[in-house]
């Protein structure tokens, strides 16, 4: 290592990625980690800063590294670092909210929810597409000691796989013995959230609703106990009903969050039951007005994970209990595959491999 | 008592009430209850039930007596009711979601809530614009020992003064010290909410907001620490970022439920702020998704309250915590009165008294 | 069936109870329902009931039929029992805690705790020892519609299947993947115990520690991720520091319920955990006050369970997600059953057959 | 200022302290501040420290600079520190648990239950009883901006004012219209505890309960509804009996945590409630198992505070919603204040203004 690393940059909106040679991140603050990138997930989330589509939302300088599902190894580690809690060499999972660590949202563990929070590669940090990264503080690692994990199976859970895991414990509480759960929307985050819910919900039934096939088959693999083609369900209403012994659903997540998915999502609801909204597809969704104070609805926007739902979920990566559905490629090839992703050929999540 | 009773009853839709001689109730099954009515709240259910608005969704066999604010003594009781429980002369509140005491809602006691609820006055079950009501069993009824409490003060406290409490509950736990609340809509229920909110909230600031200076000037003798008028509030936001150091509501009660004012609500709401629906004027309101998430936006629908949530406001209204704003009435006039709730010109909540 | 039954009775305390003829019991309240017995559950209450130690605090007039754990079919229903409720032929579990169903935990659906509350076989109502039973009221009967589940699996899930799932559900917010539950005492409860470990506590580890090593080989056919004997345990602590690795037991459910078990529950507890009592073996323990403060210990006692907590375990019991380890005798044989039970000679639960 | 300043140092346990001349600390971190101390409230722990008796449990390098409860205004600030969130010239208030900020407790923003936490003057790092004190990172400090509070107004806050406003928010959803709460020792926490009983607990009526009638008065002027003298409390039970109207007492806290207090505790709380334990002055207490199982006791410790937790009671002080009571000191006379809190001649909290 000659004091250069690749990373594949935004130089310009709508346009390719370059991968250019860069001199290495140099830790300059006593909390910094120098992190060597194992992997890094590929997000739709990417798509939409690389197409600039973002960028008035998240004003940032060109060119800039993308890439928030990062996972690794840590290289060098600033001053004010603890030895007995982290040191080089130990696999890393990166923590994406990188909060200011002061307000009242980070001071509740909340950092993900920090007004001021940084996010690697969606901000003004350099993201994973790299051979390193540079982390502001080891308090934003999750460090995995003698885990048979490797990186391209960590990385995806810092998102993808976390997203659905805190939406569920919002709700965890509703649900047990006799419950009905619905997942709505099987893409990266869905499996994870047919496999949480098996986990969490207490021996709840859990719904899988999707519109495609394919996508309900992996459902079933990762244990969904219904499957509901939304696409071929005229009579979505009835046949909740009926599988529910009249019951209907006492939560769905809404992976997708359009004001279709939020419609039916309302139309399966059990009185008393909670909506709990993690996509981001729609911009605006109808409440009935009337219906939600008579039945008592509840409906809940969740957003990401906190450090230690990001701890939990690596914890049952460990135990074997839930898996992944990953394809890697190399780093090399990035631009070829925003292509598949852009043209819905990645089965499960992509992740790119320095 | 000759074994008749004077009964104001619908005929017909939209027609003026008709003040009926009826036989007196008689109990029939072991849990009955008969209530000399003391007094009954007129409430604007009573005008859509009145006028025929509701006859598809609530249908009834004419002629059928409104009525369901209902507080009076016990006059005669069944043979299953407990003497140490219960016993004639007995001061009592009538709780008015008769639940079916069985099924989940009912056993966990939300009553309210039962699918096979039936409502004084709002269903087969003839209500308390009467002299006399029967209650299927002890077990919905209050009852108020020793009290100072007059049957005037009681009777409108098992709806207006119970439904914001509940609404208030549900959101408690997010409100403390540095915590703001809005009470949106000063009516019925939005009076007693602003003295709930000063009860409950562990010191939060209470902010009463209404389109009428008069009302705001009400929420004020309540305890509302801020005034705001919506109709000249053009700058509802600034306003508010400005009163609350940047921090917005934490939690808003809505008493109106209109698209309007959701949209307000959702405007001047902060993170991981909470909205709770009480109010039935609208039909549809809008969720913005992405902020939604982005925000953990919490929504909820709350209806009426539970029979353990009635004996608390009881039990404040016995301590001198809350005050009510009533106006009584003859139970001969209440054809008149109806007229004056129609037309506005009632300032609290009127009652009548047989 | 002339209008006579067989039930045994105590007749004098120390002695074997009688079978006696009696008259069949008669529905005299609108409420009641006469249940035929299909199965009745032998519990180390009804040994204490019998012996007389219990006479000066559940004072009772004799004769007197045990028996608490009752399952069976709907004979006759009073005038009020709806007909789309319950019906003549229906299979159901009678819950046990009888409350007055007005009084504060009446009314939050916590009717054990009831002041008032009678229970059948241990107070002035006969129980389940017997051909038929009267229940008060069909409020305290589950009916199991199409359900493939036997009177004998239904019995013992009304007490011994049912305290245990209270007790975690009281602490089953505190767990989750890389939490850690132990189960002490692997008795009627505690096998039950294991199973809702595994099934609610969203991937928890599950230690099960009794001191026989018998009930350790029950606790893990039900699912126990670690054994501990507590009898040859000189170095508990050390060993659960080693298998949690170092973060100890963030649950303990304390089926016993003596000094000893409560001393070796704390030494083992995980800052922050919790401990609940349901055992009742010891008349008092000693807590370590500044290790309570320091560490934020808590403790709960836990009684029984609510009904819809046994609606619950019924629901796991007809999704055959636990499993029963019952030994059936017939009511003719009620004392020699008994005196099995005193000699320790009965596996899991006796369950008599009238 | 030439670089050095005054601290109040144990030179040897058992003696007093000595008034050194020592180098101003230096910001050698990033993250550091430099708080010049305003005032520094002086607590038994103190005393104990002093004395020798926690040398084993807390062993130190002497000489030591004792006092944890600070406040005072930033001096300087290390590189990292976020010009936005601090600078110089703010008026703070130095949060004592200094945490990882890393492990699964700092994580939830429980930062005083981290194994690792170091506290200021009951540690290696040295406390406020000086004219300086460098405090690890801002995240520490909590700011006042435009505040009207004085130094002396908040040191106390840290510790004696956070300590009953943690205990209480634990059971703060047990309490509101009809309940009852209990605050057992009315010293520098429990004056505190009254205030915070009053405001958070939803309209609970509050009893005072301690040995001395002069503390009882105090507590009258902090608003306690009724004063119960434990010294002269023959009938403690019948008085709690008649004065709740036979429901006795739904919460306790605590504040003396004696085999003493838990037996008068336990021998008048209602069915289902809870006792925090927030005292240290004894060593172990014996819960009655039978009555803890039936009537569903808790049992909670509780430690300190949170940061966040410290921002609210602070806010209260804003406010004006919670006084003080306070005796001012120059540092200087440190010794002689010691021995006038030995001999129990301070009122209130003593506080040292360097």
């Amino acid at each position: 290592m000659d004091g250069h690393i690749r990373s594949a940059r935004i130089h310009e909106y709508k346009k390719p990625l370059k991968l250019d040679n860069i001199s290495r991140p140099v830790i300059s603050r006593d909390e910094e980690v120098l992190v060597k990138v194992g992997a890094c997930g590929l997000c739709h989330s990417d798509l939409h800063l690389i197409s600039g589509e973002w960028k008035d939302i998240i004003p940032i300088n060109l060119p800039k590294t993308p890439g928030h599902e990062i996972a690794g190894w840590v290289e060098e580690v600033g001053k004010s670092v603890p030895e007995n809690i982290m040191k080089p060499g130990d696999l890393v999972a990166v923590f994406g909210g990188w909060g200011c660590g002061w307000c009242i949202y980070c001071k509740s563990g909340e950092e993900q929810l920090c007004a001021f929070a940084k996010w690697p590669g969606l901000s003004s940090s350099d993201g994973g597409f790299s051979e390193y990264v540079l982390i502001p503080s080891y308090r934003f690692l999750v460090n995995v000691p003698n885990s048979v994990a490797r990186p391209e199976d960590l990385a995806p859970l810092t998102d993808a796989g976390l997203t659905p895991y805190r939406a569920i414990k919002k709700v965890r509480s509703m649900l047990g013995p006799g419950r009905n759960i619905g997942i709505l929307g099987i893409g990266g985050l869905g499996s994870y959230g047919v496999q949480y819910a098996k986990i969490l919900t207490g021996g709840s039934k859990v719904f899988a609703m999707d519109r495609s096939d394919n996508k309900l088959e992996l459902a079933s693999q990762c244990g969904a106990d219904y499957l509901v083609n939304l696409r071929s369900s005229d009579n979505l209403v009835d046949g909740i009903r009926t599988e529910t012994g009249g019951k209907m659903l006492d939560v769905i997540i809404d992976c997708v969050g359009t004001d279709k998915t939020f419609h039916d999502s309302i139309s399966i609801l059990a009185k008393g039951g909670s909506i709990v909204i993690v996509g981001l597809f729609g911009t605006a969704a109808k409440i009935p007005i009337a219906m939600t104070v008579l039945n008592e609805y509840n409906i809940f926007g969740s957003l990401w994970g906190n450090y230690n739902e990001l701890r939990e979920v690596i914890e049952l990566l460990n135990e074997g209990k839930i898996k992944n559905n990953i394809t890697k490629f190399k780093l090399d090839d990035v631009n070829e595959v925003i292509g598949f992703l852009k043209d819905g050929q990645i089965t499960g999540r992509g992740v790119l491999i320095p």
